[in-house]
């Protein structure tokens, strides 16, 4: 692989780096916006005009020979708490390395070639993800962006105008048109190693639906409150965490996945029953029924818990996203770029969410996925291995290139 | 009831009063730094001759007759996170109540009587309660001190140092003699006001053993990982914290209970499943074997899940005290002044620990229960009719002035 793909990478994996190995780069962090700083050099130092929107998106422009609608790739750079190095970054520097290959080619393309870094693609903070892409693309507005609040009671509004963009822009601009839009991503799941195949051509992406539940009883001692007296908000809430393990896993259809990412106890003494406790619940397929038959067990089994428990309970639902399927088009020039390069690919759905499936709503868009090793995504071992993002940056470069010059 | 009781009952709780009811008045916070200057004065102004020890306990002594054993009485100030202002408050004002009308009634007794405000009763920063109390008793030294860390770990020496308090004293002098304790507090269970007696006599307090379980899987994404592939800590945790209620409820003894009081997920976000999470656990009985069961049958229980889940678990004891008998002839006593105050008294077990059960340790040991209104305590509801308050100072009173001229 190019030294400079591997000297950007790592120089980007040290903006934010635990001790303990892994990356915190948490969007509108410190360490989030010392990596976007780095990142409009290295457009600079690539030749590319560069802007950022309302939202904080940062876009770099390699000038195409007519004025044309651009042909646009990248994907993010913030992460999750204690994630890896991989995720959303290689979308990007793959992106900015094509740049660089076509500029060292000399190669001039009809269209411009924009490379995007979208804002907050991981943000949980306001309950919400991909926030950058679906401002790109007209979903979010300055209502909205008031209305979403951290757990400080922080707005996302303030918080974009804390870091210099212009919430009151947002949904008050027409969406640019964009020629097409391919983003490469690792899979952060374990397909395509345990099939030997180094690209994957995402066929259609699940949308999470996210709620958050508040399950409250009555906070009392732990010694002298008999167990058939007690109102414990987080046994109510561990009966509901397996419930939606249960759920997911034999209750609903066979892609469906359910996952409870936290639960907030309090008072959070170790002498005392929780009397409110507050859990986030993430239900994901690719398949809408199956989804809507896993959120309305999970609502149903709610109820029964804080009946039977003399619990109330309240359920904000964050997200109801639809599941996108991607272009025909774009899954077809993407196999037969990978078989150009004279690399096997495969077809897949993908579990995770990504910026492209709100690109998906303005304009073609495609996905390749490079393999994660044993799919583990979302923590400091996450790993993709050199050989397998050259793959990826190659099957980019051919696509970008065929599409550049339509 | 007087009115100096309830103009100082008014003032105490107003320090780290909670804007929406109760109080959060943390061991070794500011809020309970303000409350134990706040006592000291009025100590001062209720004459008596004050002193703090090794681990900040204060001391305010009515002077005997004779150079004697004191007869002492008190509580604690500190509370739980958003706790009550019954919990401990009571029992120290009331000593000091009873001191105020032996001075106007121009009693003087024989022994000594000291007001004691023991430290950080309540304390689970430091997975130990009733810490003031154990160091008078003799049962803390230094090198615990050093050894016992807050979340952040920050340990109890150093916390001590910055109060102004002196942890290398803890265990270097020998316990000072003690005539007799009483210690008047909020039952913080149901059974006085269901049984509509004024004044619980206690025969025996229930101790804790208390558990730090950490168990660590793996934290992967949310969307993209099957459910069948998952190693999720939060799960593991939820059938835990389950197990817990299951086996104090039904296959322990009948007076066990056992808490989970918080679960940290980590790393806590909606799209990561949870690879690490810790658990407090808190298991208690008046019977030794009943606690014994229940503790082998949840370490047990830990061990199965870690199995089944492929997670693993640490599980560190925090504490591990035996259930306390009370001194007989001070049962004698308090029924027997109950009953010349014209109250009506039972007999109870405590589920919750006191200060009293390390002072039993070293004295004669009585303990005062009145009423708590629902069994509510550790929440901003507690509350005891001052009537009730009333009728424990008289009981108090009328103990205090027996044992002090013995």
């Amino acid at each position: 692989m190019n030294d400079s793909f591997k000297h950007h990478f790592h120089q980007l994996a040290q903006i934010g780096a635990l001790p303990e190995g892994g990356v915190s780069r948490l969007a509108f962090t410190p360490e989030d916006k010392l990596a976007r700083s780095w990142l409009l050099q290295r457009m600079v130092e690539a030749g590319l005009s560069v802007s950022t929107d309302a939202a904080g998106n940062i876009i770099g422009r390699r000038r195409g020979q007519k004025e044309l609608a651009p042909v646009m790739t990248g994907s993010h750079i913030d992460t999750v708490p204690q994630g890896g190095n991989y995720d959303g970054a290689v979308g990007v520097l793959a992106g900015l390395e094509v740049i660089r290959r076509l500029n060292r080619e000399n190669i001039q393309t009809k269209r411009p070639i924009d490379i995007i870094c979208f804002s907050a693609e991981e943000s949980s903070r306001f309950g919400m993800a991909t926030i950058g892409s679906k401002a790109f693309t007209g979903n979010l507005d300055a209502e909205k962006a008031r209305s979403l609040k951290d757990k400080e009671g922080v707005s996302l509004y303030r918080v974009l105008t804390e870091a210099g963009c212009t919430p009151d822009d947002l949904g008050h601009h027409p969406t640019l048109p964009v020629h097409a839009f391919i983003e490469l991503h690792i899979e952060q799941g374990p397909v395509l190693e345990a099939c030997h195949c180094p690209i994957g051509v995402v066929t259609s992406i699940a949308a999470p639906t996210r709620f958050k539940v508040i399950l409250k009883g009555r906070s009392d001692h732990s010694g002298s409150t008999p167990m058939n007296m007690r109102r414990d908000a987080l046994a109510g809430v561990s009966e509901l965490i397996l419930g939606v393990e249960r759920i997911a896993s034999r209750e609903a259809g066979k892609n469906t996945v359910g996952t409870a990412g936290y639960a907030w106890a309090m008072p959070g003494s170790m002498n005392v029953i929780p009397g409110r406790v507050e859990v986030g619940i993430d239900i994901r397929d690719i398949n809408r029924d199956d989804k809507e038959k896993a959120v309305k067990a999970i609502k149903s089994l709610m109820g029964d818990i804080a009946q039977k428990r003399g619990l109330t309970v309240s359920c904000d639902q964050l997200c109801h996203e639809e599941p996108v399927a991607l272009s025909g088009k774009m899954v077809h020039l993407l196999e037969k770029a990978a078989h150009a390069c004279k690399l096997e690919s495969m077809r897949l759905p993908s579990g995770a969410g990504h910026d492209a499936m709100n690109m998906a709503k303005i304009t073609d868009t495609g996905l390749i996925f490079i393999p994660s090793l044993g799919g583990i995504s979302h923590n400091s071992a996450e790993y993709t291995p050199d050989k397998d993002i050259e793959a990826g940056i190659k099957v980019l470069h051919k696509t970008l290139l065929h599409l550049a010059q339509e």
